[in-house]
């Protein structure tokens, strides 16, 4: 065991660790490319070392822990873990193959769980999300009655973009985006004339209600 | 009377609230979908059973109250029962059945009256708008006086986007969120080619009040 | 000259003003809306009359001043001389008669020039614009080269939005507010598959330069 | 060389500099408009002139230099002296004259290396950067990730807008920038219905990241 927390603590490991990291990145980025057979098979047995890598590297860090059952106790040892298992599973099967590529995507969070400074902004980044809850819930209201009114009174003009509470839920997202929001406004006018209220109303209340979740951050920051 | 104030001070009857509301809210989405007859039938009677429901406790907490007269002193206490009573109002009309169903929409509403924590934000946010007031006319001045030179030079060009002041200030309002702006100018600048001065000066001056306008805010919290 | 300063400070006099500026901008409204040859004859002679008086309410104020040359030395009273003046000129003639509609509008103008808390915020707007100077000069830098290079590059490619240095700056103008900024890349990026760099760089760059603007202005206001 | 520390310091000579490099500026602007033949060669007379004038000036400041291995250990200068002798190289040939008029564009980059407010105020911009180091970091981690899965997923879809991952990074750069984002997302919902849930997330995402990075430049910055 001394052996293993050896290697494990060894700045040459860890730096190898992260180069392989970042070069199963830059795998997946290749294979987004058309690649030729000789490539195809190349890639196929980097995928194969990589993982091979990845399950040695958790083993080494598995067998280095002091009590077996802290290694799991940790959020970051779960996340890596579950990763590499995940991308073990043999996916030669058409069907599953897309699936597969997009775990081995996933590998690349492992950035996350191995750069302890990222580690630490993540998380200091979700401790922030708390304080937003009932902005958010009220952003949500809004939205939700809106999305409502919206699909009651304009799901006949245009189903599309009415047709439902989900679909107007995204239409308001896009609408509070900016992304072509007059088109939308200018097709309900033709009916509704004054349909231009509902849009600038809720425009307004979103815009009040985002620019006070920004300041309540930046001032929850100021006083730690 | 003891007896209703224990009830509406009871947790669980709170709760019970609380899930009513978001089953309304819940009901009112579901409506937006295409429903079968024994769906409708259904949903008909629960939203009777809703405003049935919201009244009885209205009513609870009326007959809680030790000084009846107080009770309307309330805004909330106003709030509810406004939106409680309309929703009362039957509506197997065609003609009103659209507001009927509106109406029921703002029972969603009843959720910011019920958590405290939703009425303190909504009510600092409110308090916070006095202090914009003077940006805000500033803004107003500058979108009229704007939306003015707008429809005197540009009305012939495009009477959809320039045809009189109300038009005008609601293709100002997409140009400030510079939705397909430059194809407003474009437009423009084929007949008047310094046009584009028009939009760059107003595309500055309002983000510059708009700028001072959030730096206000930001300013007034911290001082408190 | 005592009864013109007892006006001048007048209450209800200052009341009147105010009253008068907002009617004269709601006339500047009406009248961009197709009207009528009697309401036509009805807003001339308002205008006839609004003219009137303000030219009263300024030749009050010059007779209540002590010293007539400091009536001059303030820059507000320049400014509601100015406008009064320019609206005086008659301009019957058609030619002129779009430039009279203009000068017309700006009297909405002196709803700032009489309110002090505009006037206030109006001046403070303003002297906040020096601290800007030097971002706003490095920010000019920039677009001026990216100007110079995409009109060298892409004049060729489409001389509408490229064709010369002034419409190049539009055109970069148009890409930092990111309205149909793919649309401009992708059309060069057919001859200059690597454009992109040129886009995404100065997106880059004018953020960062804009985003500091805002900080420095937060900043600065903070100290005081 | 006393003679030429004095000219060096000479705030008429600094003035002339500043000139000549306005000058230069609005040579490389005037270039941009089609010009008559002996414009033309006036124009390239006054390159010729600048060329000449900034090599002496950096002559000057070369010689005034007490030891002469200093001079190039300062940025600036190296800048300056790298500007002006690429300008130098003569460019008759048509294969380089596009390069050689871009080279002539970059003397403009002088004004911020003759203008110590500048010079200062870009160095604490680019001090600002490193700070920034790891939410960068994340921001990139996040867009190659979904860049990855949209090519993978969407590749067949749009291969103009998903071909493989540069193509889809700046894919992602235009949905972050809600540059048509609707579109893009409406393509792919047909294929894959839930894919809203991409582009939501992606949005979320990197919008929080861009919060949390301006507000720690704030922060820093209020510290200091
Ligand atoms: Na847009
Ligand atoms: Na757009």
């Amino acid at each position: 065991q001394a052996k293993f927390i050896q290697i494990r603590s060894n700045k040459l490991f860890e730096t190898f660790v992260v180069t392989v990291i970042i070069f199963s990145a830059l795998l997946v980025g290749v294979k987004t490319y058309e690649i030729s057979g000789t490539m195809y098979s190349m890639a196929k047995f980097l995928d194969w070392f990589i993982s091979a890598f990845f399950l040695t590297e958790i083993t080494i860090r598995f067998l280095a822990e002091h009590r077996k059952r802290d290694f799991f106790k940790s959020f970051w040892n779960l996340f890596d873990t579950l990763i590499v298992i995940i991308s073990l599973i043999p996916a030669d099967d058409t069907e599953l193959a897309l699936v597969a590529r997009l775990v081995r995507v996933f590998r690349v969070l492992r950035m996350i769980s191995i750069i302890p400074e990222l580690r630490i902004l993540l998380v200091s980044l979700i401790k922030a999300l708390p304080q937003l809850g009932y902005v958010m819930l009220l952003m949500f209201i809004i939205f939700y009655i809106y999305a409502a009114v919206g699909s009651t009174l304009f799901a006949t003009i245009n189903p599309d973009l009415w047709g439902n509470i989900i679909i107007s839920l995204l239409t308001l997202f896009r609408v509070m985006t900016f992304e072509d929001w007059t088109d939308v406004m200018y097709e309900t006018m033709e009916v509704y004339p004054l349909s231009w209220i509902f849009y600038l109303s809720f425009i307004f209340f979103t815009a009040f209600a985002f620019l006070n979740m920004v300041i309540g951050i930046v001032v929850n920051v100021m006083e730690q």
